[in-house]
């Protein structure tokens, strides 16, 4: 009975922290409050609705009829607050997979979605929203975020470094340094403070939504980073760019670097076992690798080259 | 290949989390290097020994022999920690179920373990401990940590409240007032600040381990808390005191309460659905209830009444 009690798990700390990232849910208000234009009668799918807000963004942007999709237990939360605020008659929503449900219409116009995972595609629901795409919107149809770009820029950090790698070598007086290797495979989530930046950045990938594959998942790049101060080289810092562009009159951006407001993504911090000394100038030459991890659809495996030394890194 | 190449999952993160919390390693560290004569040639058992930290304090407070059991595949790490720091002739490993391993040993002197959960309890080792001391522990023989209790305090923190509870009233412009019910059940581990706290401690439940029992888990007890400031009071605040005494000339003590440094076990924060005004002197009585989870045995369910008002919480 004490079970029954519960509300159903709907991981409501998760979905309060993505709602309180401004810098995320205002970019995809803005799209919508900026650009009705863009969404006045349009049937809009959300693809991972969650409580709902960007159905509700698109229902007062003007779209005559939002379809809300998400296979988790939050979705009937969804529900009640779509009751609370009125919307009941625009917005229709639907349990379960995307890959497995019907809608009520063959195609829509416009995908909304909030896909991105940690480095852009650690445990991202892209293949999700290309799938819908592919199978759902309609020919000229948009989808939106559309423009994304992953990035890399050098960083250094010695007291990240040493807080998660250096700090194995003596423990309280005991030698731990077997843990090094292991803890330098793991990424890190972390705000990186913009003034431990050392190079200029270089992206290594771009994405566009309304054309991009299901392949795009896994890449290969190279890059160069351009050494902008001295000091040591701890670490390489992967983040993200998002844009909200085809067909907007107000383009709508945000960035996840290190040199803008954080937000619950923070940036992707792969250490390097070793540190580099740079100077101003130098330039480092590098190459990354982005790979599914086999058995695990959602998980990556990310191998970086740093001029002659090669890391395989894993989010878990 | 790419599988193969990456070292054993072992938490790496987590780990070097507990280690950096000195309050808690320290505490350990000091029981041990400050009370060689109860250390001095004793077998002692760690329960969970993770990287087998305090197997090495044990070893090096003069243990004769230590042996270390966890089931988690961290063991394998701490195999090559012990190697590098020459003390295989000491320290040996047992991975595997407490409750399933057989010990080269019939019975041990000492048995240590860092078996504490948020708010004690939860996600706790405790029931592993209990069965390691009824099954191996020599008669006289002593458990560390041993005099553990839980605490209440009261708080007036109307940031955090609204955070986690008013936040849903308001959100862009959209009311999502029905998922207040579910946030207020999620007991929250956050860092309490000191001056954030209106009432006086009360203890809830004294645990001493050289004598309790499996039922020790559950509990039902009634508190007062004294007012010492006028305010709203928000949230009811559960944290644990640890002592390292029996048979000690020198015990240690620590303690998780907002008013010491923060640990990584941070404070449990029960938010009320609704603040009550209080006034300085006044006294506020209520009754906590803690239970286990059928189904779920590591996990608790925690029943609070304050006043009139009772409210289930659970940690997740």
């Amino acid at each position: 009975e004490d079970e029954a009690y519960f509300s159903s798990y709907a991981d409501y700390g998760i979905h309060g922290d993505m709602l309180k990232d401004r810098v995320r849910t205002e970019s995809y208000r803005d799209c919508m409050y900026k650009n009705p234009e863009v969404f006045r009668g349009k049937v809009v799918l959300d693809v991972g609705c969650g409580t709902g807000i960007l159905s509700m963004f698109a229902a007062r942007a003007g779209a005559s009829q939002v379809f809300a999709v998400d296979q988790a237990e939050i979705i009937y939360q969804a529900m009640g607050i779509i009751r609370e605020n009125n919307l009941e008659d625009k917005i229709t929503f639907i349990k379960g997979r995307l890959e497995d449900v019907t809608l009520p219409v063959e195609k829509v116009d416009i995908i909304m979605s909030e896909w991105m995972g940690y480095f852009l595609l650690f445990e991202s629901m892209l293949d999700t929203v290309v799938v819908a795409r592919d199978q759902f919107l309609a020919p000229g149809g948009k989808v939106y975020p559309d423009k994304c770009s992953v990035w890399l820029v050098g960083v250094a950090d010695s007291e990240l470094w040493q807080q998660a790698v250096g700090f194995w070598d003596d423990v309280y007086g005991f030698s731990m340094s077997c843990m090094k290797s292991g803890a330098v495979e793991d990424a890190h989530v972390e705000v990186v403070q913009a003034d431990k930046v050392i190079t200029e950045p270089c992206k290594v990938k771009d994405l566009d939504l309304n054309t991009c594959q299901l392949t795009d998942l896994e890449f290969t790049s190279n890059f160069t980073l351009r050494c902008c101060g001295d000091g040591e080289l701890t670490s390489i810092v992967g983040y993200f760019n998002i844009g909200f562009e085809a067909g907007c009159s107000r383009q709508v951006h945000f960035s996840t670097s290190p040199s803008d407001p954080p937000t619950h993504w923070k940036q992707t911090v792969f250490h390097l076992e070793t540190p580099i000394a740079v100077s101003d100038g130098m330039t480092i030459d590098g190459r990354i690798q982005v790979k599914k991890v086999i058995g695990d659809p959602r998980s990556l495996q990310v191998k970086i080259r740093v001029g002659l030394r090669s890391q395989m890194y894993q989010m878990r």
